[in-house]
């Protein structure tokens, strides 16, 4: 593949102790990671509950990862903000603090201005200002809005956007993303319960949730399919549907945080107004992990 | 495969002649399916404009098509309507007909009522009358509801529930109708830019608009899959995409009889308020059309 | 007020005994209204279940309400459906059975087509074919789609078209349509939560399930706000807000059906899919009717 | 009327000089607004483009609305943030600048997760550590989320919880806020198009963008509503239509700071991604304003 940043990435999750981020935690948690079959990592994502962290506690969480993250894994660290100038900054420090590329998820607090003409300038100028690849980042669960495919096609020449994540698990809109991304910028699925589809279609990898507890099971369904063998790849994905669920839509971070601590990560609790899972979506989850054969 | 009704079906348009259901027009499309690979046909389906006729024009409109379909070829009748009263009776006439199977869409006018005990009861009491197998037909594009996989579950064990379509791109829920179905029970999908991965995952086949114009692509879409070449099939599901999208999402009936009629069917214009496709519609039809080399 | 149909208005729920439309309880709730301080009534609406019943049974509905309701209460008959061409037929009909004038549902199905064009069209040739004033009729809870302010501003200088129902609470598009339908066409509410302060900015009346139950309090605030007797309109609507809920957006048709019981007419079920009111619904409606001193 | 911070607010944009906040043009506009006759003026709100801002550069816009505003108006700051605890981290340092109270807008970015239970945990602990009283702020058109009428009930006794905006025109909602608020808690609208029947249902005031451009009218509609003069109320209502739905839902911060250069204020363009108002909206805010007879 010409495309760069192609593979399974986890979204690493921020530890908090006692309402500050807990380094060493999130250290442990990357050294596992670090001797999986992963290709990287994404700090400050969705998951990595970016929005609850300020700036300082940001860039730490970037140097906590580029120390505990060998040179043969990709570190990617979100850096998506409401403004262009934020974002603009975020990105900078991310790049300074050794990310090897930046994800950039949409602005959307203005929803009815989220036009096409507003996305491509934001992302023009970050792109032009950014030390490292950029890649863009669809999230409607979270955002309420959509990027649009166009968007994709204005972008996808310019030599700093490298490609895109894309959430959904909507297909159709997947594959309209691979279609506007031509042949040099990567489409990364999010939805771990549709991994096995979009890479049909063509999706060059995924950073998954389910990456985080499960690496072994997201790297194999991408390598059989990438080996042609899809029957095994279509059984490995319906076994992980499960898990996926509880992990994603169904219980969000802390139903992830608690699937860490199950596994033997450090998973904790999220972040207020976040609440920790409650007992019956912690059962549902052990659940799931234990019919993948995943214990601590 | 245990399950019945599998394979590729197209949602044959009601054709109109100075405001009257046009049978001639009608019956000369059928016979073009007739000797088409298809596995059989849809007639009164969201595509067959089954909101704009009255009962009489749909008994009709069965009768022609039984008389136009060769025994070997499946037909599927639309009989969803809003109160389970007129579900049954329509469902009665349809059979009468010579309706090999009915596509019941979910009742959906009192949204927020339309609760999983309503949908099972429903299904049920018609399950239970009907002469004939039942599919469900999710269409949330046009209903404005989505029937909950938990329904599918209770549902699938009625010796009458063939099984179901889904008109949705969510592949993720499709997964999970596909894992509410179980063994016995056929899933379609609907969404011609998602046919290769839905027959991925485990979807049986689809009903699809672009099916109807293009039979011969949507079925090697599915032969493909079913051989295992998934390189060519992912091709072909590339090339249908650009048409898939004209006569679906953007341009709806009207797009899809006017890419008929460009094909060398009768197509003509749909019943109002829908309006023709405009002159704009039809030149990307047409493209769409000559890229994939289908002319009249 | 040079509009007509002002006022306040109740939809008529449609009983049924053991499944057929029980026109001796149909006629003995309007004989109850015929004596009640309202405006008129409207049959076959949403909450009469319209989308419930077939041509045969709307139209004996017609032809019974027509007889139970006296010359000085307005009747007007709810004709809405998918296609033009039905609509018409509709109408016709129920001019042709005593309505004084007809509702028209915007048409919905294929939502992503409900141009303003579209509706444009659809109205004009209604109204051009129409024997008797047409209103037409906003309902997105029911529908999913809302139609346009601009469509408003169209079709208000026909002479056919007497204005319009819009049955949301939000009030920024209500002005948007009373702003629209200029000096000739009535704007009737169809949200009791909301009555007075529709009647504030302008609107003509409303057409409210709570009219059918409580139609003494509907008028009565109607009247209030005519007189400038402000505080106890405000006063009055904050009473009838409960019971507004309850069998609106809480329950629904069920809900109303139970409540109308409950106060001595004849309510029983409604048609499947709907489920009857459950026995806790049954509670909160019958609260609801005693703080307001309703009893059977 | 015993609850606090009644009255019509202007909510101040942040004008932009190179990049920076002009605190110049700022206090410019802040002068003006202290010589009108609004009860107060929100900074940090929505179309202060707060999400845009850093901590330091929100701080800064605290201490400028402190020195230019009176002790007779209100200063409000708006503090929400994602996380518990940046939204108490914010809520102290605005009382530290100054602030007599604060409007904290519901988190919003884990939508699936915002719960009752989450929201009452979230605005009990910022209440419980704020100096200054709490505003809950509902602005679901931005946010995507809306908070439950419950919530309001179960936080309505807190001491240090004085009431809420809602940014909504759906007044059944706003109903329910008002009647959940009780007698000790004030409800702001936020929707210029509604002010009036917002006021005739028991709303305390409102915080509205249009109020930064046309104070004297808004607070004229707020006085008539006060004085029984409601003919008068609805009068002005309308006429202020055309400019609050320029200036709102139509084309949001840039349309408003247009409409403040137009005015005479300080408005200038608002931050990226957010575009500067086309010449289109410009002329269409000019010819609202001017039938308001509001000049530069």
């Amino acid at each position: 593949m010409p495309v760069r940043f192609h593979g399974i990435y986890a979204p690493v999750v921020t530890p908090f102790h006692q309402q500050q981020v807990d380094h060493g935690a999130l250290h442990s948690n990357l050294l596992r990671y670090a001797e999986s079959p992963l290709a990287g990592i994404v700090v400050l994502g969705s998951n990595g509950e970016a929005v609850m962290l300020d700036d300082d506690e940001s860039d730490a969480v970037v140097r906590t990862a580029r120390v505990a993250t060998p040179s043969d894994k990709t570190l990617i660290v979100g850096t998506g903000r409401e403004s262009t100038r934020a974002t603009i900054a975020a990105t900078r420090r991310a790049a300074d603090g050794g990310a090897d590329a930046v994800l950039v998820r949409t602005p959307s607090f203005f929803k009815p201005r989220m036009t096409a003409d507003a996305f491509v300038r934001h992302y023009e100028q970050v792109a032009d200002q950014s030390p490292v690849p950029v890649l863009l980042y669809n999230v409607t669960m979270f955002t309420g809005v959509t990027l649009p495919a166009e968007v994709v096609t204005r972008l996808a020449p310019h030599e700093r956007i490298a490609g895109l994540k894309d959430s959904s698990s909507d297909l159709a809109q997947l594959a309209d993303y691979i279609a506007a991304a031509g042949e040099t910028c990567v489409v990364l699925g999010g939805s771990a319960p549709t991994l096995y589809p979009a890479l049909c279609i063509g999706a060059h990898g995924a950073v998954l949730a389910a990456a985080g507890v499960a690496p072994e099971i997201c790297v194999r369904i991408f390598e059989l399919v990438q080996q042609g063998r899809h029957d095994d790849a279509r059984l490995w994905q319906q076994r992980l549907i499960p898990l996926a669920r509880a992990i994603g839509s169904r219980y969000g971070v802390a139903g992830l945080k608690a699937a860490l601590t199950l596994a033997g990560y450090k998973g904790g609790e999220p972040r207020g107004p976040l609440l920790p899972a409650s007992p019956e979506a912690i059962a549902e989850i052990s659940a799931a992990l234990s019919a993948l054969h995943i214990f601590a």
